[in-house]
């Protein structure tokens, strides 16, 4: 990260890698001391007093805060849409980026409820990636581009930051990482996305089934699997994630296709995600299976699979209200409330 | 409810009951009019649709709107806390009642997080239920009148209300309830609480067995159940579920002992909480088994065990969320949006 110009190589994504700081325990003693002198039973604020100390130790400091939220949203599209994987035209990708700008999407309003500002970064929606049932999606250069155009979307000063993608046939996409990441049948890992009937269920099946076969011996490490079967919006955002780590962001991660993304980098190293939360669970089969691989528990089951970072930012309140709680409580001292008899 | 002096007896409030408002099916068909013609894949925002949709159909217009969000917090004391059953000595709910009106609580740091109102009603402190283990918690006036105090904190003009309670000992009262209106051991619904020992543990067990026995007989219906073995907060929650539905405002309740007021309604009447929501799932291992006997899905599952009201307003972003996806989302007409191939 001493060079000013963007990644060119998976060689550079691997040093970035390794310059990852861990948890701040300084961080995390104090949230864990402070949290003992609060008005309230020990614990009975359960997963809330997790996500402060949980918050303190990524973002380096405490108190914790969210005041800075900050929502990407990553829109690419997929060579592979020509094989009638989606129930959406690819056109819909570009439509809904327009939607996005105008302030007309569902993530424009939650990031209103969540008080969040939210970009949208483009990854020349024109030239999708290559259909990856003919060949590899991406070449090195342009995996690595698209991670480098992700990182540079990590601001300075931003508290939280939420991830999600826009991409027609980018499901097929993640289910065919997370086969070649994990194994088991392209059966395991696919759903119906927007919503396929059954007959397009089953191509797209066969598609992600054919497809990692035909690149198996290729996919040499997981950056190489990323190359093959993913997009420039699910390579920007691994970028995101790794630029968030560097800059102590914590990251709320969204649905399927999201975190099939990040996953490549937990394939690269197994703490390279702890820095980051599952917003939701998405009721894309393979989301479910993901976490469990990922160890990974979700803050929400709500039943969503939008993808444009809904979830996530969903979430944002529930990070908020583990920081007031564990900045702005009164001790047991300060409010003269008596401990256990 | 033609009447404007409190209610006295539980015929005053069985009679509220026969007259409560059944959902509004035309808003209800207005929202799921629109939901179809917003720009995302149907059904893409799960419980989002259906949260938006339900308020709808509660608030009694469409759209519905989350603006006006008010929290109530019961505050009363148990005679039963003298059996020690609690991990705190029973001035505890005073001292928390002053934490709440200092500002100093959990409750208070998240109503400013969810933009909500907050009002705490102490229920004469210093005049606690009879122990239930030797006599009926309260008389048939006693408890009516809790009722109808608690029916008197539903402003009118309110978009939401949460519910929650203080009272050292309430989830022993908890237990009781459920395991006279459900059956089974008071094993079954009994719960660590606030955080009682192992031998805490059983003297409370063994509290609640004993009484649950010795008032059955007179236990002739749900009100009756509340009247020996409730407390003077928990018939106010259920005051306050009876005026909501009179006022047409959606309800959140909070954790086991909030949960366990409202049931006793739903054991009158089972559509009597139609217009309530869970608004999360405690570690109190009887209010899952509760929200099984009431068929009621929780928003969230955060491992809470605060009450105060905590969880019910943890979740009130979550409708305004609903809602801001619902009401302000574009249509694929407006953002010229492409639907299915």
């Amino acid at each position: 990260m001493s060079e000013d110009r963007p990644l060119a190589s998976f060689d550079e994504v691997r040093a970035v890698l390794a310059e990852f700081p861990g948890p701040d325990q300084a961080a995390a003693t104090a949230a864990a001391a402070r949290e003992g002198q609060l008005t309230k039973p020990a614990g009975a604020l359960g997963r809330l007093e997790e996500l402060a100390a949980w918050l303190a130790t990524w973002q380096g400091r405490h108190p914790p805060r969210i005041e800075r939220a900050q929502t990407a949203v990553f829109a690419g599209n997929h060579g592979v849409a020509a094989q009638g994987v989606s129930a959406y035209p690819a056109e819909v990708t570009q439509q809904m980026v327009a939607n996005f700008l105008a302030g007309g999407a569902a993530v424009n309003q939650l990031c209103k409820v969540a008080d969040s500002g939210l970009r949208v970064y483009e990854l020349g929606l024109e030239q999708p990636t290559e259909d990856f049932s003919q060949a590899p999606a991406m070449d090195e250069a342009g995996c690595a581009g698209a991670i480098a155009y992700g990182m540079m979307a990590v601001e300075g000063g931003l508290d939280v930051i939420a991830l999600g993608e826009m991409g027609i046939a980018n499901t097929t996409s993640a289910a065919a990482l997370c086969q070649a990441l994990y194994g088991g049948s392209a059966a395991d890992w696919v759903g119906r996305g927007t919503g396929v009937d059954d007959a397009g269920l089953d191509r797209k099946t066969q598609v992600i089934e054919a497809a990692v076969a035909k690149h198996r011996a290729a996919m040499t490490d997981p950056l190489e699997v990323l190359r093959h079967l993913g997009g420039f919006e699910l390579a920007a955002i691994l970028g995101a994630v790794l630029a968030a780590r560097m800059a102590r962001t914590p990251v709320l991660l969204d649905g399927y296709a999201c975190t099939a993304a990040a996953a490549v980098l937990h394939a690269l190293d197994p703490h390279a995600l702890d820095h980051c939360l599952i917003a939701h669970v998405s009721v894309e089969p393979g989301h479910r299976r993901l976490l469990e691989r990922l160890d990974k528990k979700p803050l929400l089951d709500f039943g969503l699979r939008l993808g444009e970072a809904s979830g996530a930012v969903l979430a944002i309140p529930l990070l908020k209200a583990a920081c007031a709680c564990h900045g702005d409580m009164a001790t047991f001292a300060e409010a003269s409330v008596s401990g256990p008899a």
